[in-house]
């Protein structure tokens, strides 16, 4: 296939997305139990998009994992129109993961009492927590006091992995500690509270970084609008207004269109863990229109729970679509979280553009698998 | 390999998962544009699970598309748990899935006059609806309205189908026809305004079914608690109620603990939409302690987005799963909606056994790709 | 007081208001119990404002009662730049009062068979709750089964009281009779299981009126906004637009800036259940620049639990407020809805005019107490 | 009348509430504009109640401002409850008020720079604020950025005072310095963004106190629990669940039965400002049964906006409630605050006794106006 030569000849290694060459059991152990084989998800590439990113530079091909028909196609649309606006520019700003444990007293002055003691022993917990990995590290701690139980929420920054095991190792250790000097033994305690937020979506996100905290941003042209989605600045910004005032109805956390689709995508291409994308859709998205009539589009994923090291991301086929992306291991987390905020923008420019040119129905089904040239035009998916 | 021995002794083709054998690109089309070949995501088995469900009856090995450790491991734990107890009872009530479009006016007062004149045409819309595909049927359509914009919501059959783009060309539909036939032109109308609750968690899902409603249920004897989680159902209890509490402080969508992981990796395996996830895992996990001193321990997935045709069902891998859960085609979206419940539900009391356990930790890590065995003990992922 | 006698020459009765004559307790048997006297609220009024509602038509005078310095004030500056703009425009559409039992069952499948039984029981629950009261029906029931438990939402129409104990009494009343006729005993039952959202803040309240469902809107001129918030219509929305991406930050319900201040100095003043402004305040705001420049704003409140008859109405003071606009008694609840919805309009405009204007500050504190002419300028409130 | 008699004996001080005298309008100068005259609450009172904590210790007659039927009554038993377990334990543990400004930059890049110069200015923005008032301390700054916006959180803590307008113009003050030294000019600035909860519940509140935050807990033996709500500690227990399952299912913010009814009550009788009742009945309440088959309830108000200086405190009634609870004038807030907590714990749990007695109805509809003693049994409010 001709894009295959073409990623090839760029330097790009996809021979395990291509052939699905064999792969060696014990090479998985940690990863998987009950190993059968693979689940395969077939992979489409769009791009090249421009990142102007802090970490992220240059031009890149995304990877998508994905079996919904026209996804990849509406996000090389879109790519081609904010490459026609400059590129997008990207940072992550942020890193860090939490545990919750919580403990339980026999009063709410106990429980303050532990609230007070434990506020004071931050160094403590940091030493006992750097020595669980090379990579955590404990910055910070809060702790709220429910009565006689007092939540507490560890926030640790994790390097370039993704870190929800790791930080669970670390918390463990800071409560065993806890346990053995705390003044006054709990009734119970929970490792993991769910006040943590992990594989959920809730509005802390905003206030408390959980993953990265990456935004990407981007400034169109009334041209490009107009080229691209039949439709300019002002309308796309009437249109988003509109779906804002909607969302506002469900009781939705944040405010965002289909993030998902993008974050799904690329999390299964890139060996992150797809169950997290319940809590890194968790965005804000703005679509506006500028006083001189361009279009500002941006996405703000504050709870973007991405690595490029360990968890998935030696998978054979993880590793060439990171590697595509130029993040494939340690220094490189940064750089794939501003990558994956672009994606998700131009996710949501697709769908806006979809909804302001009157042709969502289109964006979404048009190639539609038996939507497309069925003879009786009926879709069934 | 022995597992895949068993499995294919027990009559289930597993050619694709395990050998990852080619794939005619022209066959994907409809599925995936910039087709480069297939992500692959380790494919683990575990089981049987019994389950006396409504429709799904029997026993089931279950296919998990993952790559975090321990996993797999845990839901097979949980499944012999619930086994002993006689397996799990699902139901799936209900399947409905609603698109959202909306319509904005000069006034509210034309605003509430098309919303009356709306609500007396079912019976058309109904018709127009049906024309669109031999499975979209429009059950219910409500409105509310925002000052001059009326937000509608039309909630659809669709079969066995997932349905989403089936319910997108059915609105399309209904929306040229209402434009055609409307008293008043509307100023702009979006043909979903984001009130669907599509990608996205609501809280809406536990009124207004979504995908399907599908709930499983377990009775669970002291001994076996003590046995599988050396914990009783009054801790497993309180354990759950700390939780409750914790998750009552971030303002999160319904109550429940991990249920993405479990619908992830299904999804994955089974060819479903993963970006779904997203709002499939609005859950509401009840763990209690009955007044025999069993557990009682269900899981409510009000807006699971699943089918057993079109949409990814058909891909190599997909199908081969499917089919291991008897899931494959026409007729089983109900079947396969109380598995994921049931599966659900095994993830649900893997959680709460480890957090009453105390052994939270260990559940998340003991089998951690670095983490075991490696010569410092430091977790890296 | 000029405002005492020029309320007076219109005809207004406000002997309770100003001068505090005696009160018999006797007559208070039924509202109050450990009696002790009255709790005196400042009241102030801010008008005429010029509402062209469905049932509210004319000029009114708006009593508030509050002791937050300015706030009255605000009211009045928008009252001003609304009539200037023609005033108000209102519409009251919907009303109902829910009650939300549930029942539980041994099993999910007990717990289904139920739900479908109770659904066919409509007609049987509308004649137990006419039975209960001259004015309370039964407009609509729906069930959520979260496993093995029901959850009941009856939807009733209470005339024109509030009718929080009206649905009360006609919700015991279909529970007995379902008690006495189900087929299978519940395990278990509350007559109210919180799903109703009474007296708390939830998005149901978009898609199931609580109360009733009123909007207010208003289009005004750039030169009416230049002359009252020294702002323009662009201005102004890009201020709500931060806002609104502020708020979307914190979990919020709804989307709105302050009507709680609104409604709390009404209801006070009105004989209302102030407790019942916690679910009132949920709106939906909004304040857009149209295609001309001109400011569009409108606040929808779906969720106004208000009544012109029963509860607090017939205070003395409260009557005689709810009379000053022409809405003590029968018949005259959708025109106090959709006053109340105007007001919480204005107090929309004010607070964006403010924000818009960088006089936020000057809005909330130039009259505050010790404030306004304190030597040293210092805020101590 | 006996009560008011029993009150002055005890050396209560309530000739305005009982009796209405006049008030100089001028006194009333900063609190309301449009003056006409006050409106009157019935207020009833019930105690006393017993209460340990931390800075409210004894027993407490308690002022409720309401028109609802059975309210008063409903507290005066769960007081009764309450005191023959010893009475309640309660604790203020934190007061902070926040406002929120944002500032819009014309890019991402700017807005991050904006967020690292500002957080380094804490100690100069410490002495801004401090000398806008005596009692205001700013305590943390936390920056969120959205793209090319900075949304700030600027956390006070305001004396004995609830603040709002204390914060309000330290912030204006620390606005206006940091436009005069800020590198960059942002394009547009807001000095409330929303983010700061004001008027609203949002589910920050758990983790970011508004107001104060206090808590209550009361342990009741189950021969109490059996005398006065003829029901078990495992009934409530279970009832309660069977609530937070349903509140669950709705959006809702926190887990509370109706603790508005509460904070309106003593908010309208104390001077305090009842529009922050809808962010102050953002509460987590928990009703348990213990090991040995006692009650354990409490509730947690984590931002209850109160104050005792300052507001409508001085106001004639206002100060009389005050007064009797030992809460009028500085250094009190921490006791009214405990006050309130143990006044909405003693409102769950005549809730929830209510719930699992079987009595709801009587509870909330028994002594109501009309309902009680008409001759056709009929509820008309």
């Amino acid at each position: 296939m001709v894009r295959r030569q073409r990623l090839r000849a760029a330097g790009f290694e996809i021979e395990q997305i291509s052939s699905g060459a064999d792969v060696d059991p014990e090479q998985l152990k940690g990863s998987i139990e009950g190993f059968l084989g693979f689940a395969r998800v077939p992979l489409g590439v769009a791009g090249p998009v421009n990142i102007r990113g802090a970490a992220a530079q240059g031009s890149f091909f995304i990877p998508f994992a994905t079996s919904e028909g026209t996804l990849v196609a509406s996000f090389q649309h879109a790519f081609n129109a904010m490459n026609r606006g400059g590129g997008a520019v990207a940072l992550c700003a942020d890193g860090r993961v939490s545990r919750a444990p919580c403990f339980e007293f026999a009063s709410l002055t106990e429980a303050h009492a532990f609230a007070g003691w434990l506020l004071q022993r931050l160094a403590l917990h940091q030493e006992t927590a750097a020595a669980t990995s090379r990579y955590c590290r404990l910055i910070d701690q809060r702790v709220s006091v429910v009565a006689n139980t007092a939540y507490v929420l560890f926030e640790f920054s994790t390097g370039d992995a993704a870190g929800q095991n790791m930080v669970t190792l670390a918390t463990q250790a800071i409560c065993e500690r806890l346990l053995r000097d705390m003044p006054q033994t709990p009734l119970s305690w929970l490792m993991e509270s769910m006040v943590s937020g992990d594989k959920r979506a809730t509005p802390m996100a905003f206030r408390t970084t959980r993953g990265r905290n990456a935004s990407a941003e981007v400034i169109l042209q009334p041209k490009q609008l107009s080229r691209y989605w039949r439709s300019s600045a002002e309308n796309m910004e009437r249109a988003w207004r509109q779906a804002v005032n909607g969302a506002a109805q469900t009781g939705t956390v944040g405010l965002q269109g289909n993030v998902a689709n993008a974050l799904a995508a690329i999390f299964i291409a890139c060996g992150q863990d797809a169950a997290c994308v319940t809590e890194a859709a968790t965005a804000l998205t703005r679509i506006e229109c500028t006083r001189k009539g361009e279009l500002y589009a941006s996405v703000t994923l504050p709870n973007l729970i991405v690595g490029t090291v360990g968890g998935g991301t030696y998978l054979p086929t993880a590793r060439e679509c990171l590697s595509m992306l130029g993040c494939y291991g340690a220094g490189l987390a940064r750089k794939f979280a501003e990558i994956c905020a672009v994606v998700a923008l131009a996710g949501e420019l697709a769908l806006v553009g979809a909804m302001a040119s009157g042709e969502f129905a289109q964006a979404h089904a048009a190639g539609g698998r038996k939507g497309c040239g069925s003879p009786n035009g009926s879709a069934e998916s």
